[in-house]
């Protein structure tokens, strides 16, 4: 009954307003707080765990395929970012500029970097003079600055964290080959660590990033049926490299522009866990980055041997591996209860009085609400085994919820049918321009990409009537 | 011959010119290139591995002592700055203020982070309501802007990469105490991991941070005589809490103000590596932080045989957790020789013909220039064994530097001729500012800190001839 009374008192179901469930999540589950600058966020410990465990597994898959980290300036001077056209006119809207340094006015007044494609292609023009210095693999983990008007924790700020990619190839294949290697990983990063199936596709050229020449993406759907772009890779061909006069001597002889790439994911990513996984009693975290997998709550713990009991089973599960924490404050079991719930621990530890007698404990799983009793003697083997089990649980749901909303359209009212019922719009396309904005301006909706599959399924593009040529998927996004 | 000349060509030479040689070697060795805005650099591969292998340690170590990370604004409303006076005072003259965010004008100018105490101390105001929300122990990884004049790579720039923990505590003694632990684990990194001895202890009332109550540091010594504050941790008292009115109900129901902490260590620390280990071929890297421990070369690679004998060096390095690169260019073996001194790899693994005929291995050590032969089947035991032994090897000759360049004076007369020797020189101290400014005005040395041990070896100031209170460390210093 307490326990209730806590869990109603928290927040907002999701079917009463999705929107309020998320901005008291954030709160509530400790991710984050507010600065007292709009879209400035703080990521607290709970995220910034998370987002170490993303990390990680990045750090791990990048520089196992040859890439180096490296740190670029905070700073752009205005007229550095202006050296590419379409790339200054995509992010002049959003810059914060600064124009004095201590206490003088500058010339040539900063931006706070909001990519660094401009100051990769400025270094990169200094240090490379040959093929023999191909290709050059650089990552950077940094924060950006966007002056965004609208912004949602994690979803759109003014200031995210993120890893952007940015790298020079030889010839224009291995350029491609890079685009599509890294959206690979984004991808494995999602059915492996995060529990989350993306769909992949390619963007339109209206959707395509400021000055690349082709822009692929990672798509979530959200249980609100909106799609959230996870992550971007970008084919520059050599546009770049020619504003900059990136030149390289090929096995030629002769001087050639180089064939570049960039690629991030955010910590926007936070944003898809929290929406995709979560439900009305708070986070439900896939146990990968979960920074705390298996919480040990000790029931009745003024009883003797309760608290011995409960630091045992800490210690074995901590030695086996598993990010474990034991909970003795003096907070009711019911309380722990729904805090642990609240934060999306993946495994709850009960051991009490009887437990001991009987010399088994209880688990009991965040994602589905299962109870298991288990010997003391096993616990360890089943936490451990548990892990994969209900990261496996939690990606299949979210799978089977994309399959169910998919849906292919023939005409502008199934269109808006499957919009209505939430999620991708699958339509066949002539592919031009105006179709897809006349889709916009009725539905609000937008291109997401277009699939690596593209099995026709029709022949003629819904909105011109045209010969269609292109599968297309279309969705509110955030 | 040839190798010679290379080399000669490469660098200045330290006795010719000590400033010139750190501008060649961290170019040369590609740690660093220059933005086109003066002080902001960009962190190579090279300089940036090292800083994770930083991080990782102190990661390790901060997190075992129950720290968590967080993450900041970038930027801090100018009216946020000025809650603290001599915090503000202090860093009015280094900001950097952005006054344009999406085209329009600021009303508040974004003052971008230069410290993050304030940001800190406005989430604390709304995180800590009870003794039992604390203590809170916060680091962040993160770059800070300080709008300086003068600037030299890693050592003092517009932008640098640092860690900043900040903590408040419910009691006094335990915020006294967690300023002097972060020290001692400062202090590991520099004996354990970095190979450099440092010189700790309380800086004085003119040499503390702006706003903490007191400073400590730990100070390196440069081969030109020079003091390098290599990391700080300050005890703040409740002067911030204050001003911030950051309140918890104590154990005994009334209000207080909690106690506070700020440390950090920063990319100037690579700067402390290229001086205190460096020569006159490039830098000395300390092995564990290396980002290659070991580089195989392979001699004469053209004969049958030598190449797949590398690799298969390298092969079994690599299993056996040592950082190792093989390289197999075209260039020269002298020219790769070179190139691996100038950039401080540790072990050079060299593999020839002959080498290969007599089952042996050739290992030189880049600290001393030896060279050892060993049996193939002992190279890796002799490699890992080869770790700890530079390391200790560094450690000790830069200890013995140390040892040699703290001079006892008792006159203003001896007091220079240390400083001319290179230094610190030790004195004893009455305590007033007065003769601290006066010495600084008449060698530009200043009061490096108080060393912890105060063993007294004198009566009197050698400026005012007053009764003296404290030992005191003089220095040059960057």
């Amino acid at each position: 009954m307490e326990n209730k009374q806590i869990k109603n008192q928290a927040i907002t179901r999701q079917e009463d307003d999705f929107a309020q469930w998320y901005t008291d999540v954030v709160k509530k589950a400790e991710l984050m707080d507010y600065s007292s600058v709009k879209g400035f966020i703080i990521y607290r410990p709970y995220s910034y765990a998370i987002w170490e465990e993303i990390q990680n597994y990045l750090n791990k898959r990048f520089k196992e395929t040859g890439h180096e980290n490296v740190y670029m300036p905070t700073v752009i001077p205005t007229s550095l970012l202006q050296r590419e056209k379409d790339h200054i006119e995509g992010f002049a809207p959003e810059c914060l500029i600064a124009n004095i340094g201590g206490g003088q006015q500058l010339d040539d007044p900063l931006i706070i970097t909001p990519t660094s494609e401009t100051l990769f292609c400025e270094h990169y023009q200094k240090i490379i003079k040959s093929y023999r210095d191909l290709p050059k693999l650089y990552n950077q983990w940094r924060s950006v600055v966007r002056w965004e008007k609208t912004t949602r924790p994690f979803l759109r700020g003014a200031e995210f964290l993120w890893q952007e990619g940015h790298t020079m190839h030889e010839t224009e294949e291995e350029a491609r080959t890079e685009t599509l290697k890294m959206l690979e990983i984004y991808d494995d990063l999602g059915r492996d660590v995060l529990a989350i199936p993306f769909m992949k596709g390619r963007k339109t050229e209206k959707e395509k990033f400021a000055g690349a020449l082709e822009t692929y993406s990672i798509e979530a759907l959200m249980p609100d049926g909106k799609a959230l772009q996870s992550g971007t890779t970008h084919y520059f061909g050599q546009g770049f490299a020619k504003a900059f006069d990136i030149q390289f001597q090929g096995r030629d002889g002769k001087l050639e522009n180089p064939y570049q790439t960039s690629w991030g994911v955010s910590t926007r990513l936070l944003g898809a866990i929290i929406m995709v996984h979560g439900d009305d009693n708070g986070l439900v975290l896939p146990p990968y980055v979960a920074p705390v997998q298996a919480v040990v709550i000790p029931v009745a713990q003024q009883k003797p041997g309760v608290i011995p009991a409960a630091r045992e089973l800490e210690k074995l599960l901590r030695e086996a591996g598993i990010r474990v924490k034991l909970d003795e404050s003096d907070k009711t079991p019911g309380w722990k209860f729904s805090e642990y719930e609240m934060k999306g621990v993946p495994i709850r530890v009960e051991i009490g009085p009887r437990d001991i007698e009987n010399g088994v404990v209880t688990l009991a799983k965040r994602n589905t609400g299962e109870k298991i009793s288990v010997k003391k003697e096993d616990m360890v083997e089943t936490v451990k085994n548990l892990i994969p089990q209900i990261h496996k649980e939690m990606y299949e749901k979210a799978y089977k919820y994309l399959l169910e909303h998919v849906t292919e359209v023939k005409d502008l009212k199934e269109l808006d049918k499957a919009l209505e019922k939430g999620g991708y719009a699958k339509m066949m396309w002539c592919g031009d321009e105006a179709c897809e904005n006349k889709i916009k301006e009725l539905t609000t909706a937008t291109a997401r990409c277009l699939p690596f599959n593209q099995m026709a399924f029709g022949d003629t593009c819904p909105v011109c009537g045209k010969k269609a040529k292109k599968v297309v998927l279309f969705a509110k996004a955030y």
